[in-house]
């Protein structure tokens, strides 16, 4: 199969993903930080440095690490935890006109029962951010929380996120940025002062398993749980213990989904976040070139002066994206159709509701690859 | 290692998960409901597959399965959803005396909040419940939501789960069942109009993987959601899906988990529920009649009228739990000290604040196990 639905979840993973959770959960399945034996003592050091590892990617020492099992679960953590906390109604809350479903789904929730008022940072035609209109924004509705995703999930646009961060902690607003798309691809420092929380996800880019992903936060940022249960600690209190990441980390932690990412991570460091973001470039080059080949295909969102990460989507003429995937899925071609979860985003775009196709590249998508795909695309021009 | 702490996590796992993890995910490793490619609907077509032989093995083919990350995750997604969907203010939750965190930190967070009252079910002095007492508890405060460990994580004992919730749907009460250290050992009909949730823990009793638990729920019950996001179904509404599962799971579902949860269940399903409870017994009495052989040990909370999975709590006369446990760790022996996340239970028993050390046995422990457990007690005997 060619696959070109990395940004859904890269694949493959490298070898030793699944060389070392099938190895380590077979020798050393415990449960971490519940226990003094071997494997608990095992599995937690293994916890800890994969903690340690993500920090090291993200140059984030001054941070804490939370595991949860998914972005999605991360940012309800966040966003909930911090609106919950919130004594005064009425916030003022800012994202990219870009968001996921796992924002724009959570803040939904939130404006329904009038607690907050959601508001997009301002663009321009060519989808740069708008500083000066942000600005404004800015002076008239005093910004509480801002959340933006460090690379569109439709188009793979990445988002000034240090900028913006900065413009809203002028604000002292809290600052929330997704790197779904991004940790371990897109090289920022995460420990810098303006950013509260960044989200990650273990099974995209950062070449892990599904069910581990988790966060970065600030440790004195006093964020309310929303979540509890059993942490191995403190268990007489019957509140979340105060320590981090205990007060987040509730019932038994992914171990077999750590021992990939701990993998994962290592695989990284060692090809160096550099590296894998030229390779994933020239992909994109690749694809790129290939789907701008063909005069029916119309890419969408891509500027000039803008970065990408390896993510392209278009519209083909005279074929639904639905459609279209169904005649890529039966070439053996994996993309994506719709509206990616992102339906902002289609909005912003001009591609709501009839959506999009995605093709999303990775370090490891090849020539077979982009071979498989013009092939396919000759196919659709002869017979559609 | 000889292994007595399968009820923190089953280890090791039947061949076959760690094999079909291995497999499946190297070959086929999609993102289930998202994509109409091959390895998205082979995906899919796993996890539909995992449901029905859930349903399969705790005989409810008229509810719906939810997977969720943890058993934790899936009791406050139910107890939140629950008592954040009702509208009148002071709800009377009973739970039963041995309840673990993953259910009393999420009742403290709302008894703070003033939203319910907890009281505990009553019982004997033989630990068995006394249903005179709780028939005239249901009638002086009537029950809105029963939460009951269908075994003590502590001690083992089974709860009577049919006749407790029977009792509470004579008052119409929203019932919860945690089956984390029950789920495919002891065979219950979770089918039963009676029983509103049922709670699972993969990576327990059911043998398979950390980060994939989850729940059975009436499909007709309207249980507010509590957690946001997307779910690859009706991307352009902004509230969750009015669809179960979808409604209730949002983000990326853990494939590379539910792959060894489906191994793991067909493993349970081809042995039967009936043989692999056989077998735990029978290690049970093994563990039970080492312990007993020496008198400075104190099994806690067993009588001969009650039954139990293989899980033995006891006291060492002169060795601090967290002591033992350590002694244990060093003749290379997993067993599980202090209070288990059990803080309620061990008040119950009397062992709070010191705890105990727990023996948990599954159907792998061997006479080897049982071999280091007595050489080790008998180097206790001489040198402590």
């Amino acid at each position: 199969m060619a696959y070109f639905d990395n940004a859904a979840t890269t694949f493959p993973k490298p070898e030793c993903v699944y060389d070392f959770m099938n190895t380590f959960y077979r020798e050393c399945g415990g449960n971490a930080g519940r226990g003094s034996h071997k494997f608990s003592i095992g599995a937690g050091k293994m916890v800890s440095e994969t903690r340690n590892r993500l920090k090291q990617l993200l140059h984030c020492e001054n941070k804490q690490i939370i595991f949860t099992s998914s972005a999605t679960i991360a940012l309800n953590m966040i966003l909930q935890g911090f609106l919950d906390g919130k004594k005064t109604e009425g916030a003022n809350v800012y994202i990219s006109p870009f968001e996921h479903n796992a924002v724009t789904r959570i803040l939904h929730h939130y404006e329904k029962i009038g607690k907050i008022s959601v508001r997009l940072l301002a663009i321009k035609v060519n989808l740069t951010y708008d500083f000066e209109k942000i600005q404004t924004q800015f002076t008239k509705e005093t910004p509480d929380l801002v959340v933006v995703s460090h690379a569109s999930n439709v188009i793979g646009l990445i988002s000034p996120v240090e900028k913006l961060c900065a413009m809203a902690k002028k604000y002292k607003a809290v600052t929330v940025i997704d790197m779904a798309q991004t940790a371990g691809l897109v090289d920022i420092n995460v420990g810098l002062e303006t950013i509260d929380f960044a989200v990650f996800a273990g099974h995209k880019t950062l070449y892990g398993p599904t069910g581990i992903s988790g966060f970065a936060m600030k440790p004195d940022f006093d964020l309310k749980p929303v979540l509890f249960g059993g942490t191995g600690f403190e268990s007489a209190n019957q509140d979340m213990p105060k320590d981090i990441p205990q007060r987040y980390e509730m019932g038994t932690l992914n171990i077999a989904g750590i021992a990939g990412l701990y993998a994962s991570l290592g695989w990284i460091l060692e090809n160096g976040v550099g590296t894998l973001w030229e390779k994933e470039q020239e992909h994109r080059k690749e694809l790129l070139d290939i789907l701008s080949s063909y005069d029916f295909i119309r890419i969408l969102g891509v500027g000039e002066k803008n970065d990408y990460v390896g993510i392209v989507s278009c519209v083909i003429d005279g074929l639904p994206s639905d459609t279209a995937a169904s005649v890529f899925a039966e070439k053996n071609i994996a993309v994506r159709s719709g509206l990616q979860c992102a339906p902002l985003a289609h909005k912003t775009l001009g591609t709501f509701p009839s959506g999009t196709v995605r093709f999303s590249c990775n370090a490891f998508t090849g020539d077979g690859d982009f071979v498989q795909l013009s092939q396919t695309l000759e196919f659709i021009k002869k017979n559609i």
